[in-house]
């Protein structure tokens, strides 16, 4: 049985990285913020909407679209979503529909938990200690050295809210995750193997 | 560099089974209950005690002996002591020697935390859905299927407890890890496959 690879990460562990040289090792195909154009262009909403998090711009296609979207769940009424809500709906469809397409590594965006039904899936959280993502920030996203502990602690502060905010689960949580690695000790190269030899231990099984 | 493995597992994940069969691939020495006969054999406190958990029994020499193994911490004085303080600190003699003597796959009693200042550490944890422990608790563990829930509940809590107990921390916290992964998903022979790749990957990087 193929496999749908989501990987959650921390903010500096370089789980980005080790996403796409993981689909470029199993041949298949990498989404990450392409997402977010993909949702946009769909949708029909402004993409600069996407960039600011407009909270006031309100598209009723989007909403119509997504209220079909979200796993059926029993909405509230429409004039209670956010833009950001939206645009959370239209990028969890966007995440299914490219499962449905077939084996591929999804990076972010509570894939996981949109993807939590599936048979095939593989979920992954990537971390590291914080002075390694302290340096990967200053040396690789190229974040001011004075800014970088700062950043770190915003970007994963942000993402934990962000995830908490959309699935009602713990974005840390060890029961989200099929497997989770310490980027640190094993490298970028080092953790795509090892996701690599996962995925085959996983489809090995059946 | 060598690795030295610990394995924390939940109750039912086969977590022991995964780091014998690791430890005979590497071919190192594992360690298990194992740890608790030498450890009695070593202070001299009667066996019996270890196994009955017995508050009462009082042994001035095995705690003469752990005052100077515990890591140096600073100790309150001596008749804070219960008799299972006596043994963990025993025990953590025990996994420190064995992790001195080189590389070696050692199965619980917090030995990641009492090894958490090595280089050479890879803290692993298992875990797997309860649905796979409860069917292992009865199939390989002879647990009655009447009793196995509630076993496997009653397990982890205790396992959780003596974690926090002993180390300050929680015990299914991603960050004390280097490594976690579903045996659920990969089986015990696929998890302990995945782990020596791991530690190969581990050693490569220095």
């Amino acid at each position: 049985m193929e496999t749908i690879v989501t990987i959650g990460r921390q903010y500096g562990s370089g789980g980005r990285q080790v996403g796409k040289r993981l689909a470029a090792a199993l041949g298949v195909p990498f989404y990450d913020k392409a997402l977010i154009e993909e949702a946009a262009k769909k949708s029909g909403i402004d993409p600069r909407h996407f960039e600011r998090g407009d909270e006031t711009a309100a598209n009723s296609f989007l909403f119509a679209v997504s209220m079909g979207l979200y796993g059926g769940a029993q909405l509230p009424a429409p004039m209670e979503y956010s833009v950001s809500d939206r645009i959370f709906f239209a990028q969890a469809d966007v995440i299914r529909n490219a499962a449905e397409n077939g084996p591929c590594v999804i990076v972010g965006r509570c894939a996981d938990y949109i993807l939590r039904e599936r048979s095939d899936l593989l979920s992954v959280f990537l971390y590291a200690g914080k002075e390694d993502r302290v340096q990967r920030a200053v040396q690789e996203y190229g974040v001011a050295p004075e800014r970088a502990e700062e950043q770190v602690q915003k970007m994963d502060k942000r993402r934990g809210s962000y995830y908490a905010y959309y699935t009602g689960r713990r974005w840390q949580d060890i029961a989200n995750y099929g497997l989770s690695l310490d980027t640190g000790i094993f490298g970028v190269d080092g953790a795509a193997r090892l996701l690599e030899r996962a995925v085959l231990e996983r489809e090995a099984r059946g």
